[in-house]
């Protein structure tokens, strides 16, 4: 514990709000920066323009990831920088604070550090990693899936976006394709902290999550084909009704996810019907499965179940269904050890903290390939996130950055009297 | 009975395929002739011409009905007719037996009749009436409707279609509003042949249905406005999830319609979720349940548990359900004595029979009103209906057509030695 250091969060709101006057959207709190657009390369730029004036070292790779590091007067520059950060990309209409506010919070956690004149043994580094929304360019946590080596830089500079572009071509339009190589230096750890963008922390009045892991997902298109017919003339054993298997199967996820029970959630978030006509039978639905659990094993029978019972609807109704993987992660543990550090540091702040897993992806996800990684989640008001209104107040996001200064300090192997 | 007379199928055949070429759909046996448009003009010239053939009298009222009568050398003009006749405009991508068939197999009922020198005490009356389908101007049946008195002239002509344009101005633009009265004669009787539209016929192999009802219909849209969520991070007891209540309520659709059981039907053929992305809770769920039932009594109790189902799934689930009635039709039952003349006269013809309800709507249903009324129905092969690959073989309407001149011959009191 370094006792009496703190975050100036007027100073680290501000930036915030400076931040997200970049591709504002006009009234509302929202931005829309999406990755390596002109918007996300002017965000880019002012980010850059504080790192440097905390006096840090600028290092951009080849697929546009930038890292500022920071060194104190009695800092060894040979060992591996203690690392946070996050993303500046956001959802085409997105909020300030998802990806940004660690970003921020990691500059803010330096200038803390610096005004008091104190150093760190290790280097500090902040972050922040191209493409983690996936909303311009599949697949999500882009940059930090390069960073750790989990994707080819030629591989990733080749992906085409939902405009047709290149992410190769883009970065260079840009002016981001940068000379540090992919995959970069492996920190010491990495923590991240980030909005929650989900209810939980909110609902239960509390301050800080420790996330310990994040859910896998098992996305499923089920496409059924059946008959065509007139509603009204048509007997119901002579049915073979596209649409009443749709309804089976989205009562169906609810019914297992409380059977599975746990941190299993399930979702049908997408249903088309063919011809969708109040009076015909439909001949055609279809329908996706969202399934998330953190145990891999759940998860398999989880998808084990929907299959067989999608089998047994084909030969009940009489239709064909077919199933196809849209995307399957597993699920990731966070370090213990620094998962049991935030718990600890929030306690010792007197900061209401739950130990908590993740249901969205995140860049801390790709360090926990090669580093302790661990992230701190702090409440999004109303669970709102890739929105607009999405909002964490000033108290909320001191609280966190505070966790996030303690823990940096502490790897970091900050001295202070 | 009226001995060894019998249609010839030769000639409707070629009549039902003359007239399928005016709006033909290349490359399908189908039509699109929607009512009071260029093409259905074109139609109706036909169909005139050929009863102006057969020597018999036209007269086109303000709706646009068309009847043509025609009398024997015997007939006495001052009793009521024996009407027989249906529609021929279609659905946007229609079949060329819906309808039309009940039209051109009266005309060919009365060319059999006088080739024969034969003549009835009463007239003989073949009437199509003006936008059976409901396609272009809502509602359906509605020359019918206006013939028996069910909806004045001047709102009809008022009323306006999917175009833009309203049914007076399109009648005098096709030279179709004529001076006839509204309503029109009553009819001794009035019986119709028609498609089955369904399965039944076919599956059973019999060649005729001897039509005793048709269905009430009962249309409910469905809204349900829940909460938009990450289907990541919510968890499964904060969810107010719109598109697992649209599951459920197709789920319990099936569920009820088994309960009640008998020839209840009912049909969820639309749902629309927003904003329906794989991973995002639906905030709002629209569907449509289409519920049908011979007895007024049954679906009225069906209406009532659909809306308490939907009042138990509300509170479970804290969404607003509004439910809206789009449709409402009572049952129909047609005339005891007529049913079960096409029953006897069936059997005597060696023609396979049974007795059955309409789950669609037809004109006869609107003559039930003011005269006794009843349908012949004829296969459909797999059941198809308003769609191009709609079929019935010419054996099946020759089988139709000779009940409907048996029965004709019997009402109009036709003398034959």
């Amino acid at each position: 514990m370094v006792g009496m250091l703190y975050v100036n969060s007027e100073r680290l709101w501000g930036r915030i709000n400076d931040l997200a006057q970049v591709g504002a959207i006009d009234g509302t709190l929202g931005c829309s920066r999406l990755a390596l657009t002109d918007e996300d390369a002017e965000g880019r730029r002012l980010v850059i323009t504080w790192m440097q004036d905390l006096g840090m070292d600028i290092a951009i790779d080849g697929i546009g990831n930038v890292v500022g590091t920071w060194y104190g007067p009695d800092t060894d520059r040979d060992l591996p920088a203690v690392m946070t950060g996050s993303h500046i990309d956001t959802v085409k209409t997105g909020g300030r604070f998802d990806g940004n506010l660690g970003v921020l919070a990691g500059l803010e956690v330096i200038e803390t550090i610096a005004e008091q004149g104190l150093s760190p043994v290790h280097p500090i580094s902040v972050g922040f990693f191209t493409g983690e929304e996936g909303s311009r360019y599949a697949p999500d946590m882009l940059g930090s899936l390069v960073y750790v080596g989990g994707l080819g830089l030629e591989s990733a500079l080749d992906i085409s976006g939902i405009d047709g572009t290149k992410v190769g071509e883009e970065l260079d339009r840009i002016d981001f394709r940068g000379q540090s190589p992919c995959p970069g230096p492996i920190p010491k750890a990495f923590i991240e902290l980030h909005i929650e963008q989900g209810p939980i922390l909110e609902a239960e009045n509390i301050s800080i999550g420790a996330v310990d892991s994040v859910q896998g997902i098992s996305w499923t298109q089920i496409t059924i084909e059946g008959q065509s017919n007139h509603a009204g003339t048509t007997p119901m054993h002579m049915r073979h009704d596209a649409g009443w298997v749709a309804g089976e199967i989205t009562s169906y996820v609810r019914h297992l996810v409380s059977e599975i029970g746990g941190n299993q959630v399930g979702t049908v978030g997408k249903i088309d019907l063919v011809p969708n006509l109040v009076n015909v039978v439909a001949s055609k639905a279809t329908l996706t499965v969202d399934l998330r659990n953190t145990d891999d094993e759940i998860l398999k029978h989880a998808e084990q179940e929907l299959a067989n019972f999608c089998d047994t609807l084909s030969s009940q109704e009489k239709v064909q269904i077919h199933r196809e993987v849209l995307a399957r992660f597993e699920p990731v543990a966070f370090d213990k050890a620094l998962v049991g550090e935030v718990i600890r540091v929030s306690e010792s702040l007197d900061i209401s903290v739950k130990q908590m897993t993740s249901g969205a992806g995140h860049d801390a996800q790709m360090f926990a390939r090669v580093c302790p990684a661990a992230m701190i989640f702090v409440p999004s008001e109303n669970g709102l996130s890739h929105n607009p209104a999405e909002f964490t107040s000033q108290r909320e996001i001191e609280d966190g950055s505070n966790v996030l200064l303690q823990i940096m300090a502490k790897l970091s192997g900050l001295r202070h009297d």
